[in-house]
């Protein structure tokens, strides 16, 4: 059977693009199957059911009023629906996007609410410009830098400064802001006396009722005869059911008044109204290295999610269309006064599991985001700040992964280092500087990797016409032959390493009258390549050495004619393949 | 014959480092051979004959005094002829570094001469300092990453600056500072009636005589019996016959006085003092990426020309050791009074070709110009200034390269484009941001060529047991098996791509049963990468696909086994290579 049977459009990744590309939607919202409308609508609910809570929180975390949060849950949500590749990305508010706005907000030095509010849609515009043009550029796969220990340290550190940043709410006291990780630690500390103990009990008990729903009510309902699809929705409501608990408590004893619990307060009602970002080119700049950070920070995270439950249901993302998608979605959020947005983890994970089957579970999640709205409001009026976060703190625990640490350092010293070196850079020199030094330390030690291409020696094998690595065979070598393959491609980065090596070779060898450069597995010569193979060249002629390239590749061949590398050489200098360079020049 | 008859050290660049290594002169010097001393004498000389009227030409170019250039060619010259790991380097003030030098210092907006003296000497203490740790922490590499199109497309735009920034000069008119390129043309254009016909005569005759010197003479020489050696020796000799006979002109006409030419004045004499740069912590913050830039671009200049000239002897130059010796001298620079200085490309040349043997040369030209500042700087009093723009000029003019535009251009459009864009961002941005501008497409063209590796479809060459591409060879697949071969190691840049590809390919090809990773290209997998695979496993068991791996290398599989993910995967799904896999898998 020939390869004809197999459906080969993976291997180019340059796809015909239609309208449906760019309108995912037409894909399901024209051939609608009704036994998708189930597993959708139940998502859509249960989702919104979490995103009430964790949408206000991460308001508060992100230092603005708990209905940002909300807003932030209605159009995007709408926007992603239609655009989305992804049938279960769970997009709105994310922690992490949280924090980083509100240190873009905090470096901006904004002296009032309303200010806050300014830069927060100015960063949600501009993040959404960024990642429509990203996509559109096709650039995409630029997020492939953050690489794994880079994205893991960061994590890691993100989530201690978020879970610390909680630490006044928790306990009821006042931290002064601008304050390090380990100030906050001693502060509050020194300062724990001052601690209000109605707010720490119900701290406590809303986290303890929270880890109870997120990681023991499962074993206690799988004994109960109920679907898995129920069980599933019933562990997701821990949120909801601390923040109905405990606002009903303040509520009854009056704690705000009685033991000054610090509340949520009057969350106005109604439609966001329509907000225009205004254009002011200081503004922007100072903002645009949170924005670009931002940018590729909440694609990484929707991205990654995205691709891991598409590929559980045989399913695609398109990562370019992913990008017009969220960048859309977060114009949607500049648009209705809300902030930045991307998909979240755990909400994702959920939306898929309850059996989200099309963008139709987000758009039923932002109907019921904009009842809660326009309706239900009042109801967080008596809502404790402290359960809030006890959210966050539950939500963010579990992305401190000292195990992925452990095994990094196993695995790598090196990736070890960058996973601690962007750690320690987060944490001591803040999120975004601390991401692009780890973006740096990784990037440096990836080009440093790459400009030293792996280079055989090349001998023959026996009698055969085999020609081997010496340092891996038995292979005999001609005194007076200097055989190299190197296995890269020849471009700028490891052009200068191959000249080096061969000028190394050549001065320590002086019995060498012929060099052969193995060209098997180089499938590009870039210019910088080419103007050192030309200087190569020159200095092998000024030593009387004959330069021979063997096995170069058609296409790369057709290029070297063309430029008059092949006739500056002489064309007797190119071999079909090693074996005949050597039988030549013996 | 094996292969233990080759020298290999060249393979190991990781050499054994003794004290000859950092002080190369303890190699030369207590070995010196009386026949070298010719060499290095007449070498010596004849670089001082060009260095006198060029320091000056270039102090002028940088925006200083013309004692600053010859107090620039004293102590680095010094310096490198005991740390320089080239015979033939000729260091000292270069035109890009003077022009990159009057950029920084007009950044910085001094005010007044005491003011940019002490912005260059900070400048060349940084430098030094840049390079004397890139050099220790053997990071040189990093250069590798100013690549062909970038090196040329701001050499050409920096030449065609420098040529515009001397017009004044040349025609006796004032222009403006900080015009653009195209604004200067355009002003002089406009005020070409002001021109000072004297100083245009005295321009066109000096542009008129260097020419002929350097293209035109040799012509002539070569008919008379006089030995190579002195003819090159009397075609170097053009801007020092210039400055002598233009001076003389303008003290027996008086020029300066009747017809208002503009003359260097009273250069002072003596030796340099010894300055101590200051620290000033906002000062080194501003100057940074200035000196971070000039550091890489004088390391550049300098060790290209350095590889050259040495390959032509079969001789090599230590990189590193290039960087610390390029450092001290800058640091020389720092401490005399003078300003950042590199490797100049025509002098390295004169001097290898007038025969320099050993860094006895560059110390012999450092002894020449101490003896010019101590005792010959009144002799440049009447020297106009137009001559010194002239030696400027056609110092630069060959520097504008459009024919490598074009080479570039017709080789590849993408380089012809990151050339163009240099080029273009050199001449409207400015210098360092042009080219911090041209590495950052460069790079950002390198790393989405290298997020694609090379993937294969295998299928079976007939009934060998061999393997290949689909592709190119007429090769048979099994329909339920898919193997994929990446030609490249697994690191974080292309992980995603081939995670990308392979979830595509199994959404396309729904028969597929079994997933085979052909690793023999394979020399590194990184965490990253290792993430991917695991995540990879994950999307294949839900898919009911099995995962294989073949022809994975020995290093790669201990570390594998070292992580598990050897048992996660079941050690009998690794094959050790392709034919043993399809035989199990069908």
């Amino acid at each position: 059977m020939t390869g004809h049977t197999l459906n080969l459009s993976f291997m180019n990744p340059k796809r015909h693009v239609s309208l449906h590309n760019y309108f995912p939607f037409l894909n399901w919202l024209l051939n609608y199957r009704r036994e998708n409308l189930t597993g959708d609508m139940i998502a859509g609910v249960i989702v919104a059911v979490m995103l009430v809570p964790q949408g206000m929180a991460y308001a508060m975390l992100a230092g603005l009023p708990p209905q940002v949060g909300l807003y932030a849950s209605i159009a995007p949500l709408f926007i992603y629906g239609l655009l989305g590749t992804s049938t279960a990305l769970a997009v709105g508010p994310v922690a992490v996007m949280s924090i980083l706005t509100a240190s873009a907000i905090e470096s901006i030095g904004a002296d009032s609410l309303e200010a806050m509010l300014s830069i927060s849609i100015t960063l949600a515009l501009m993040i959404g410009l960024i990642q429509m043009l990203m996509g559109i550029l096709r650039v995409g796969f630029l997020v492939n830098f953050l690489s794994h220990p880079v994205l893991a340290g960061f994590t890691s550190a993100v989530a201690i400064i978020i879970a610390l940043s909680q630490l006044k709410h928790l306990l009821g006291i006042q931290i002064p802001r601008e304050k390090l990780p380990h100030e906050i630690v001693i502060y509050a500390v020194q300062h724990f006396s001052e601690t209000n103990i109605t707010v720490l009990v119900l701290s406590l008990l809303s986290i303890g009722i929270l880890i109870f729903f997120k990681k023991y009510l499962k074993f206690f309902l799988k004994r109960l005869s109920i679907s898995e699809r129920l069980q599933i929705a019933l562990t997701k409501t821990g949120p909801i059911i601390v923040v109905i608990f405990t606002s009903a408590l303040v509520a009854i004893f009056h704690l705000n008044e009685t033991s000054h619990v610090s509340i949520v307060g009057t969350v106005p009602s109604g439609l966001p109204n329509l907000t225009i970002p205004i254009f002011d080119l200081e503004r922007w700049q100072q903002l645009l290295p949170f924005a670009v950070t931002i940018s590729l920070v909440g694609y990484m995270e929707s991205i990654s999610v995205a691709k891991s439950l598409a590929s559980r249901r045989r399913q695609k993302v398109d990562a370019n269309q992913e990008l017009i998608a969220l960048g859309a979605a977060n114009l949607g959020a500049a648009f209705t006064g809300a902030y930045p947005i991307a998909g979240g983890f755990a909400r994702s994970m959920v939306n898929f599991s309850s059996g989200a089957n099309t963008g139709l579970a987000s758009m039923i999640t932002a109907s019921l985001m904009l009842i809660t709205v326009l309706f239900f409001t009042p109801l967080f009026y008596f809502l404790p700040n402290a359960v809030l976060a006890a959210i966050i703190v539950v939500a963010v625990s579990s992305l401190i992964d000292l195990k992925t640490f452990v095994h990094t350092w196993q695995y790598s010293k090196i990736e070890g280092i960058t996973f601690l070196a962007t750690f320690l850079a987060v944490l001591i020199v803040g999120v975004e500087t601390g991401i692009l030094i780890g973006v740096g330390v990784s990037l440096a030690l990836y080009l440093w990797h790459t400009s030293r291409p792996h280079i055989a020696v090349l001998g023959r094998l026996g009698e055969s016409e085999e020609y081997r690595n010496i340092l891996r065979h038995q292979a005999y070598v001609d005194p007076h032959i200097l055989a190299l393959r190197v296995d890269e491609s020849l471009y700028f980065p490891n052009a200068q390493f191959l000249e080096e090596v061969v000028l190394t070779a050549i001065a320590d060898n002086p019995q060498i009258r012929h060099f052969v450069l193995v060209c098997s597995a180089v499938n590009f010569i870039d210019t910088s390549a080419l103007e050192i193979l030309e200087s190569l060249a020159e200095a092998l002629e000024n030593n009387q050495i004959s330069f021979n390239l063997a096995a170069v590749k058609g296409p790369v061949m057709d290029r070297l004619a063309k430029v008059g590398f092949v006739d500056r050489i002489g064309r007797d200098h190119f071999f079909l393949n090693t074996h005949l360079a050597f039988e030549t020049l013996k």
